[in-house]
């Protein structure tokens, strides 16, 4: 392939299917990816792309010199571009745009006004529609010259001159149709649709539920504006279960995956809430001190569940984001990688964590003790960020369910670990201030 | 609906879409539901039934006669209709299969032979093929042949006459095509496939991971079997996340969904994951035991982990199943009937937990305060079952989502109320014992 022979590239791009393109050149560089992507002609670029992964695509159009860019975009799919355009530079958006065609442009424009996570941005204008009036045979012809340039032509939606949506017919129910009838004769009356504004995993349900290729997106007017397709449907679906897994697992949900997310974004979103739940486990220390109110030799109690508390939420937040990722098919033999990751993210996790129960811990305990609490801290935050890590990877060499190491047993696991380093770290301590 | 009026009930069958039928007969008793649907002919019987939840359909089956079973079961689709029959009664199976036609039955028994969760066990062998030296013309005389019995004819395969997939067509490659060409000069020849003995989750990420409608399932010589489609694709997909969700919770993944599932099987798959968890916990105290081998006074201390786990992790199962339960629209407003049940489920585990830590802490600790130890796990399961359940619930009424408060979170707050009730009870027993 690196032989730079323009007409073998572009064979290359054009012959396979455009998802198997996708996936050879996502393996890439994107440098190297775009010098074999740039022999393909716009059309065939403007389908590979949706198939990369959103951030590959907003590093790839860095690359891509503006009018070739505009050309893609204008190939590309409605819906899959507003992804593309939401995610890039917005001076960069602005200049590109300048150079696309009038009748795309409005379009763009008009979708990327709705607001994120609705009908209306993740929907497509790219439908087909007729007239209730028409024969099937007319019908059918008028569907070859719309064809091209639509997302699906299998469902077919009638409307009238002012775009209201009167009723729905499938291919498979044209084809069958004799070519005299008219399709108000055989068109389905009650279309079951979603609003423009209507939450986007409202949508995925409804498609899910019917079982449908699509579904239409009317305004609140009943005009038919959009469509949204099944594979759009089972990308919410798939957002939304992967974001309720990372909030289950104490983790702001991220927006590109595990692997794409930038280490230090990482961090912060996970971070946030270790530091809420060092709080919330502070009080408890505070609840323990009020019962038993230590005088000296008890002050191992009161940080003791916090302690545990720390390694235990390190450890699922670990665990949820890889096993997450090992769903998705993320981090196919990367093992190596992700545990170099984890590492740092748990010894910056832990440090953090560290710096804010040493001042808790002091306001309670005093120095000497403090100090116990704040090096225990930091190594099972460590610790347990590490090995959630590791375990569920581990289990998948083993052949078995990496999400069978469930969150609650690892946390078992980190607390056992974590009363052998507290007292091994106290005494120590105690050792090293009795000698000094 | 009631007044029995045949026709008026028939035409209430017919006229909807089969999905929104089976919604509304869904929310009536299984009795009342056959009722209404035994009045449409059996063509549309086959179509709502699968929109049903496969428990529904389970209990309607058993009402249904034989003879109009077997009607139902020759209507529906392959991978349906073998859905349904792998939840049957055996017995139930065999009387009704002698009832089906020949052709059918011979189908239903090669894909009931899959190995669940295979491909094979998912497909239908209802797909649109074709040979590759016919016209475009012939093409489409012959798939409206095929169409009334086929699940997709939007996506065609050409085989040859042993079967062999030798290419692919969709249906709009083939209305724009000249009606003279032949096939073969515009079949996709290199044909995205899997195994019929591929893992159902590998069958599912590649329909998604290239926006099919539908992907062929080939044997071991290329021979086609079968289709999966993106539908059951997607019911794929949701269940794996459920699993995962499950699994991360500590529940043993539920077949049937949380609603569905009956008290003692929810109880059960609960049961056991606590169980090794309040071993693993107990395991901490050991480790406690051999830092601080208390005298008397600190034996408080070596069981505060395993408290405070237990609920911890009985929160974390109810939190997990009922946002879960609420992302897959289960549970649409239950709210009372979820308490009512978390209350029981969560005195019955807390129930046997406080039996096992009895024997544990018995052995550790001696009689009094083994007392203690239990009747704080008791309590301390029941709340946080019943608040776990809770939270999400009203994070879902005040208009958040329900996962935003986390595991970790449930957990943190578990604990502190945790303290609260171990240090009661121990002040309380005290009292007690010392009046006594």
């Amino acid at each position: 392939i690196q032989g730079n022979d323009e007409l073998g590239l572009r064979e290359f791009c054009t012959a396979l299917y455009p998802g198997v393109v996708a996936e050879i050149l996502e393996d890439m560089e994107p440098e190297e990816a775009w010098k074999v992507l740039k022999h393909a002609p716009a059309s065939t670029q403007g389908e590979i792309f949706p198939f990369f992964d959103i951030s590959f695509q907003v590093k790839l159009v860095e690359l891509v010199g503006d009018k070739p860019l505009s050309r893609i975009i204008e190939e590309m799919s409605g819906d899959d571009r507003v992804d593309l355009l939401e995610r890039m530079d917005p001076d960069h958006v602005e200049t590109v745009l300048r150079l696309v065609a009038q009748a795309e442009r409005s379009d763009i424009r008009k979708l990327l006004s709705y607001p994120e996570y609705s009908a209306g941005s993740i929907m497509t204008t790219e439908y087909a529609s007729l007239p209730a009036d028409i024969s099937v045979k007319e019908a059918l012809e008028r569907l070859r010259v719309q064809a091209p340039s639509r997302e699906t032509i299998y469902y077919i939606y009638i409307t009238d001159e002012g775009r209201h949506l009167l009723g729905f017919l499938s291919l498979r129910k044209l084809i069958l149709a004799k070519p005299t009838t008219r399709l108000e004769e055989i068109m389905q009356r009650d279309v079951i649709c979603v609003r423009v504004d209507d939450d986007q995993e409202h949508v995925a349900n409804e498609i899910a539920r019917y079982d449908f290729i699509a579904i239409p997106v009317v305004d609140n007017q009943n005009r038919l504006v959009g469509i949204v397709t099944h594979d759009d449907a089972a990308d919410v679906m798939q957002e939304e279960a992967t974001e309720d897994a990372h909030l289950l697992g104490a983790v702001q949900p991220l927006e590109d995956g595990y692997v794409a997310t930038p280490f230090f974004e990482l961090a912060w979103k996970r971070g946030v809430w270790l530091v809420i739940l060092l709080f919330a486990a502070s009080m408890t220390a505070k609840v323990l001190q009020y019962f038993d109110p230590g005088d000296g030799g008890t002050w191992m109690v009161l940080f003791l569940p916090m302690v545990l508390a720390s390694g235990g939420n390190a450890g699922s937040q670990s665990a949820t984001l890889v096993i997450r990722a090992l769903a998705l098919h993320e981090t196919d033999g990367r093992v190596s990688w992700i545990a170099w990751r984890e590492i740092r993210i748990g010894a910056l996790l832990g440090a953090i964590l560290a710096l804010i129960s040493f001042i808790v811990a002091y306001l309670m305990i005093g120095i000497q003790a403090s100090m116990v609490v704040t090096l225990t801290v930091f190594l099972v935050v460590t610790v347990g960020t590490l090995s959630g890590a590791m375990l569920p990877l581990g289990l998948k060499r083993l052949g078995m369910d990496p999400a069978f190491m469930s969150n609650p047993l690892i946390a078992a696991l980190s607390d056992m670990l974590g009363v052998v380093i507290y007292y091994s770290t106290a005494s120590a301590t105690v050792q090293l201030f009795t000698t000094a």
